[in-house]
């Protein structure tokens, strides 16, 4: 049924997609990836700077975290458009992780993200190797969700102090940030304030109104977005000149970014010699796992566009290969962003060669251009950061999560108000474990329908449901879900409790619904049908689906039961058994 | 369709079911329990004093567990013939918990008996009146019976020890205790090992080959039985005779029972100062879970024997109360025993007046005998467990679920070496964890057919197992499975793979087998249907279930179908889809 993928292909191509990719692109496609890749690079340049300070590191990070890591994914990844680089809620998961095991000091503040980049990056690696990318499946949506938008309110809460010139202690919880930022609210910074509410402002009227304004001068709606997106490097750059301009930091005492080292760090792997590997790896794999099922996500919806196919355990090895390169590159944890994919794939971006070109502006940019970085305040950078996390809050899902699913509802809740209250980590551990012990809960309450037949068809309905035809001396059970472990002792019950009527000498089991029953469901079988017998009733099965019955036969029950008492429809041994007595 | 337990009853007979019993029955029934509670007290008082040396303490212990709590559960529980007191497996758990929480110290280790039967209880009181009985659901099987066994083996292991007078480290692992068994070979005890080399002869032919003389004889196959279950009193006495003929103690060095103190203590509240509660939590989770477990399978299984009712969470109650009330009266943890239910329920109780009748005899005993027990060697103890555990072990039951279900039989096996190799409670924890992750890892890869018609019928059957027409143009896909966060990702990555064909126009999801779709599931449809028609392609169901289209009315999905694209049978998608092409 599920085709590999591309198993058919040489082994260079199926571990390196993008050589195939390249060889039979055409030059129009190239053309367009180098244009996409540039397109993609204005937009990530500004976003890597904030997504840096976001995690608490040096702004240069963040543009380190956009060459080396997105190379090794463009070799290495199944997704042709994902764009892999720093990304926000990676960014705040390293710093809740980093503040207490640094404890103010900033060098080992620094090595700690390397570690956890390359921790990362082996978690990723092990995940893919191992096939167990089906873990992932745990974070259900709405636990997604609550995490996604708990995570960009506490951002915004971390950002409004920044935005403010309002200073507030490192690694502060949510209720915390808040009433200091109450208590401080006189020492705000005036033009702090005004370069953060301006930079918010425009990038805000950059978004729609700006797009629907092009739209009408008749700019095309898809390269109206692109300008659009373009926005932040416009605003770093008017910040910059301006804030040169003032003297902002001599004159008003705002905080600007600083002194940026020219270039890229050398590749090196002195950060294996840290201590932490252990304390770290708990965040390690919360960071692994978030940033896998982010990339995932995106990658699954641009793959889909163009009909293309994506490997999940290929790509949980191609992000693991990145994050491993992240820490070599001096940087912090990776993954595939979803606004800048989404950019990415709009400008027209067809292979990875478009994240190629991206890097090698970033590059270019880290040995250019960081002189000018040294007067961008770094209110222009968290009104970047901020505008971007806003989009990620879902009040309005949390809603329609409630109205749809009560239980799903309250584990979309409860995630997101346990990371205000918790924290990142333990929010989404407390999200996780909730909704996979409702998840169990649901799984041990099968349905189970005592069926009769509607008049004059073979057609068997609940009896609860329908008006049908039924016998004193005949109980027809339908079980509509597996039988295991989980289910098994209700099952047991209440086909107790069904067959309590002395007047019933058969029971039909119905196992329409039935794809698979393990021991422990099939043990609760072979004791009901012992049971039923001592007190003269006769167990009889009906509907059993090819592969159960492969199963059951050789099995004690079925010894018992024999083929006199299997039938291949409801109505076959309705029949029988009607015709018996 | 399920309906509650005894709702319609006044409330004191539904929370004390034995008043409303005995006020039914009449003299016969009556005086039958007194004679299967004076068969069951038979069994019972050897039993109890093998069973609190297993868990290290003093052989009174036993006694007392086998008069308060079994009154309580008398009252409270809602089987009429579960015999409540102490038990095998618990007794093991209490001693893996204490030696290490003990340390040596006697007092403490009495204390910590007392702490856990009361930590037992109150987590039992705790699952049963929040409901949560359904989480010892997630002990399958398999795990169950590899614990078993291994625990069984386990309790052999040490039992060797006293039954040949070697002397072993207390809290010794199972390889150790082997080990030193090995080692300590030649200090055998020839006495010791004769008085327990003849009892454990003398208690298994008790069991088959005296029931089978019986029956040659003309005695009834069940009055041989419940003569063979008295057997082990009788082994009592006679060694006790003999060894005070001989002297055994004084001349030949061999362990006894020694002093015990006669009557009850009085109930009390003592142990609640001690400290060491929250250490001992644990352990007590997991005696709580394995008791529960044990007594309720006994209670099922006689229940229906009877056509009666159990309520598990009034089971988990009743057992609750009644181990709140064995810390009370000084002893350990309790639960339903499984032989000694058995013996209860062949001898003719039919009310828990049967176990008062018990009770009441074990309290005499505790008064009047107590001075004949002085005599008494521990071989014989350890003989009356070995032969009562041996039947717990299930090698056999391993081989027999392997060749059933791979998953199942690692579960098991696992299971049992782990308690082996890890202990007791570390080998239960590994089982029950991994036969979880198994379940998930099974949850998380639904079954998805594409369909195809059996020419000349309205049967559509998987395109792999049987001969079928298709249509290029349309995708029929059925999916077997609930639709939820677990197996959300492989659904749609399958929907992705398999809509690759640029043919196909319409796909067509048969939802026959899905009787629940979460939020995950939703949104995942949705986004699959708004991709289909970014690409040309519409998305259709048929054969949703009442409920699940009831839930699905409202939502966006359902919204863009409109009512033209969900079918009720797939026969009519077909047709239409066909004709409209």
């Amino acid at each position: 049924m599920q085709q590999k993928y591309s198993s058919k292909k040489a082994a260079y191509t199926r571990f390196f997609p993008l050589i195939g990719d390249i060889r039979r692109a055409d030059k129009t496609v190239l053309s367009q990836d180098v244009l996409a890749g540039t397109i993609t690079a204005i937009l990530l340049i500004p976003q890597a700077l904030a997504y840096s300070l976001l995690a608490g590191l040096p702004p240069e990070v963040g543009l380190y975290a956009s060459v080396l890591p997105p190379i090794i994914y463009a070799f290495t990844g199944t997704s042709r458009t994902l764009a892999v680089g720093p990304v926000a809620v990676a960014a705040v998961m390293v710093a809740a992780a980093l503040v207490p095991y640094a404890a103010g000091d900033p060098e080992k503040y620094l090595n700690g993200a390397l570690i956890l980049s390359a921790l990362t990056g082996c978690i990723m690696l092990a995940m893919g190797f191992l096939r167990l990318g089906w873990l992932t499946n745990f974070i259900s949506h709405p636990v997604l969700t609550g995490f996604t938008t708990g995570a960009a309110l506490f951002i915004v809460g971390t950002q409004l102090a920044a935005l403010t010139g309002i200073s507030v202690p490192k690694g502060a919880s949510f209720a915390m940030l808040l009433q200091t930022l109450a208590l401080k609210i006189h020492t705000y910074n005036p033009v702090t304030a005004a370069f953060g509410g301006v930079a918010v402002v425009l990038l805000i009227l950059a978004r729609q109104p700006l797009v629907i304004a092009l739209g009408k001068i008749g700019v095309k709606q898809q390269s109206a977005v692109i300008i659009g997106r373009t926005a932040p490097l416009f605003v770093v750059i008017t910040a910059i000149l301006l804030a040169g301009l003032i003297d902002a930091q001599g004159n008003f005492d705002i905080a600007v970014v600083g002194l940026v080292p020219q270039g890229l760090p050398m590749p090196s792997l002195d950060f294996m010699n840290t201590e932490g590997w252990v304390e770290l790896l708990p965040a390690a794999g919360m960071i692994a796992v978030i940033a896998y099922v982010e990339s995932i996500s995106v990658a699954k919806v641009l793959a889909f566009r163009r009909r293309q196919k994506i490997d999940p355990d290929q790509e949980f090895r191609a992000l693991g290969f990145a994050n491993v390169a992240a820490a070599c590159a001096g940087t912090m944890p990776v993954a595939g962003g979803f606004s800048r994919s989404m950019v990415n794939f709009d400008a027209g971006a067809r292979t990875q060669l478009a994240a190629l070109v991206t890097a090698l502006f970033v590059g270019l940019a880290a040995f250019l251009f960081t002189d000018l970085l040294e007067n961008l305040p770094k209110a222009v950078l968290s009104a970047i950061i901020v505008v971007a996390v806003w989009q990620l809050i879902d009040i309005k899902g949390l809603k329609h999560t409630w109205s749809y699913d009560k239980g799903d509802g309250v584990a979309q809740g409860v995630t997101l108000v346990g990371v205000l209250v918790f924290g990142i980590e333990h929010g989404l551990m407390l999200g996780v474990g909730l909704a996979l012990l409702l998840f169990l809960y649901r799984t041990s309450r099968p349905h189970i329908a005592v069926v009769g037949r509607i008049a004059g068809t073979e057609h068997y309905r609940n009896i609860h449901r329908h008006k049908v035809e039924t016998w004193p001396q005949l109980l027809l059970v339908r079980i509509d879900e597996n039988i295991y472990f989980a289910n098994t002792p209700r099952v047991e019950t209440e086909l107790h409790n069904l067959a309590l009527d002395s007047k019933i000498t058969d029971v039909v089991l119905i196992l329409s619904g039935v794809a698979y029953i393990d021991t422990s469901g099939l043990e609760m079988l072979e004791t009901i049908e012992q049971e039923l017998s001592l007190s003269g009733v006769r167990l009889h099965l009906a509907e059993v689906k090819g592969p159960v019955l492969d199963r059951l036969c050789g099995t004690r029950l079925y010894e018992r039961l024999g083929e006199d008492r299997v039938y291949l429809s409801i109505e076959k041994a309705v029949e029988k058994l009607n015709s018996a007595s």
